[in-house]
């Protein structure tokens, strides 16, 4: 099927240019995307253990058939791996295996394996090459585009960081098929995310397509990533340090981001929290006035078919407001939030957190963390004001 | 004295150009500087114990009256500080004094806490802008220009950073009367390394002109070390990532890392190890056939005249060829290592750790730590081969 054919995106940032490649059975040409992207005689495979497990050993065939030296490096799995003492392990396992400017890791695994290992990539020896190759939606979509890294502090997410561009990104959608249903589905909100800022025809897709999506086929996958990426890549490319434009990728992501502050990032994924932002910023929007009518409703829809959650985990109005707090987005105390004018079309305004959390629930009583059920009412019972 | 006013130097980096100011009593137009070139709304001046005490207090008047929020955090003395322990604690400070991305970082001390608190410049919330006010001759001439950041690990120097442009550095030449004498002398050390590798009659200048460096006289001070800072600047510009020509300024910093390595980060100041560090190299050079006759005499001369020691510690080869072995500058088992031709004229030979350790006195009994003594004999004594 045609549909299904390999992908090439490439996100254009002059020098540090690079090409996503989207498709399945990619992994066996991993050893040689590497040894012709980064020049590297070293390679250090970072991954968690279930995904290691799982296509560790065919990465690193693959590596060394392509004559690199090689090794692998497990790290625990879950969110709350992606700190500085983890970085700093990773820092004395890459001396130990003699790593030096020579080297390129490759980030094996979802989102908090690319982030962490990026950001070691960036920081080891002031910065050595890394590839993705990324096995969750989330982490094909998102984290693979863009140059974020960084950490957690305990204070909050991705407080430490830095902006470090991988030199290839390779991204074989037949590793999806052992994601747990939920981990794939979650991963469809920073595909939603793309669509509600930047392209309403593809948002109109994704609605045909969310049942053929969540069963992973490919004639759907892979032209539906290729988009997303696509859709982030120019963003990015216009823009490569965070201002403005690329200031609408966080489209979902303030309360998002609140959302697993308070949830000390257990519980809810990452975009499950984003699936639940974007819709309170949904309606926020329609509140504020500045958006049509009905987009809330639509976003609403498009999330529950694609399993995501898309109620606000009952915190109070105080808790909210203390998470937005250390948002890294804030700057003074206003926040620069994102808010839909239409489906397709976003734009920043500048909130307060008070404004911001004017739609949570009066006295924190509502419904709990996880809770996947759609807000059947809309945003009729959510009180206005301060 | 005309000599003595106030120099400006273009660091020419694209959108990250900035100007490094020297000249006396500068540190009163701090604040205006910060706002001008940063933007910030807010400043956490980062400091050490004696400098703070000093200093710290006018420049945070100058940081307040140019209307800045502002505080002051201070680290313990000395390179043991710059870890990832500190800046983690940095970062907490950071937070804890709201800080954001309108906040910006001041560096007022030597270079430790210009590569610290670049570093957690670089890296908190994946970047924001800092000022350098280096109190030292090293950190004006050397740290201050380069956007090298970075922390040490227990198995070397150096070995984690990202590279960082400064938003502007403040040279205030009046700060250097407080250093201990030993501290000036090291703080030299770049200066002739930059006259070494690129500019005889800056090198010249220098022999004659050591007395009223070591007195501080700034008609003398001022236009040597923005000859220094200037040649700095010029390699840096062409060449923002280390690469070829960038590579010209490590002269004398394999020997000098490993000697500071073996010493534990004790003992020798760094303008101490890349004296050593770059009179072996001179010797180094004429006995490959690389230099002309006569370098290592000038080097070793000119070094001694500054109060500098030209010999190294009595570790032995082996210590040598592993401290050698974790140098970041390490390609496989070759460095890329800095060889002079002539005065003002270098370049890089790929050599490894055993060919450079061959000048190193077998059996490790050679002079203690420390000693200032110069090397009357020249390299005579010195056994070939490896």
């Amino acid at each position: 099927m045609s549909s299904a054919r390999p992908r090439n995106v490439r996100v254009s940032l002059g020098e540090r240019s690079y090409p996503v490649r989207i498709g399945t059975g990619l992994l066996d040409g991993l050893g040689e995307l590497v040894a012709r992207r980064t020049g590297a005689h070293h390679a250090v495979l970072i991954t968690v253990p279930g995904v290691g497990r799982r296509y560790g050993a065919r990465a690193l065939r693959s590596l060394r058939a392509a004559g690199l030296r090689c090794s692998r490096v497990t790290v625990p799995d879950g969110d709350a791996s992606k700190n500085l003492a983890q970085a700093a392990e990773l820092y004395a396992a890459l001396l130990a295996q003699r790593a030096d400017r020579g080297s390129a890791l490759v980030a094996l695994g979802g989102g908090m394996v690319g982030d962490l290992t990026g950001y070691v990539a960036a920081t080891f020896l002031r910065g050595i090459p890394f590839v993705q190759v990324p096995t969750t939606v989330l982490a094909m979509v998102d984290a693979s585009v863009g140059g974020k890294t960084g950490v957690n502090l305990p204070e909050g997410k991705n407080l430490v960081g830095a902006f470090h561009q991988p030199a290839a990104v390779l991204a074989d959608v037949s590793t999806l098929r052992s994601l747990p249903a939920r981990e794939r589905a979650a991963g469809f909100a920073e595909v939603v995310k793309a669509a509600s800022i930047w392209d309403s025809s593809f948002f109109a897709r994704l609605e045909r397509r969310a049942a053929p999506l969540l069963r992973l086929e490919e004639g759907a996958l892979i032209p539906t990533l290729e988009r997303a990426v696509r859709i982030k890549a120019e963003v990015v490319g216009r823009d490569e340090r965070e201002q403005d434009l690329r200031m609408l990728l966080n489209f979902g992501h303030s309360m998002g981001h609140a959302v697993e502050t308070l949830e000390g990032y257990r519980g809810l994924l990452h975009g499950e929290a984003v699936s639940i932002g974007m819709v309170y910023a949904s309606r926020l929007s329609e509140t504020l006035g500045v958006a049509e009518a009905g987009i809330a409703t639509r976003l609403t829809a498009l999330c529950t078919s694609l399993g995501l959650p898309v109620e606000l985990p009952g915190y109070s109005r105080l808790a909210y407001r203390k998470a937005l707090g250390v948002d890294k987005k804030r700057r003074d105390d206003r926040i620069h939030y994102v808010v839909l004018e239409r489906i397709g079309a976003a734009r920043t305004q500048a909130l307060t957190p008070a404004e911001i959390v004017a739609l949570v629930p009066r006295g924190g009583a509502g419904p709990k963390p996880g809770g996947r059920r759609a807000d059947s009412r809309g945003g009729t019972r959510y009180l206005r004001g301060k």
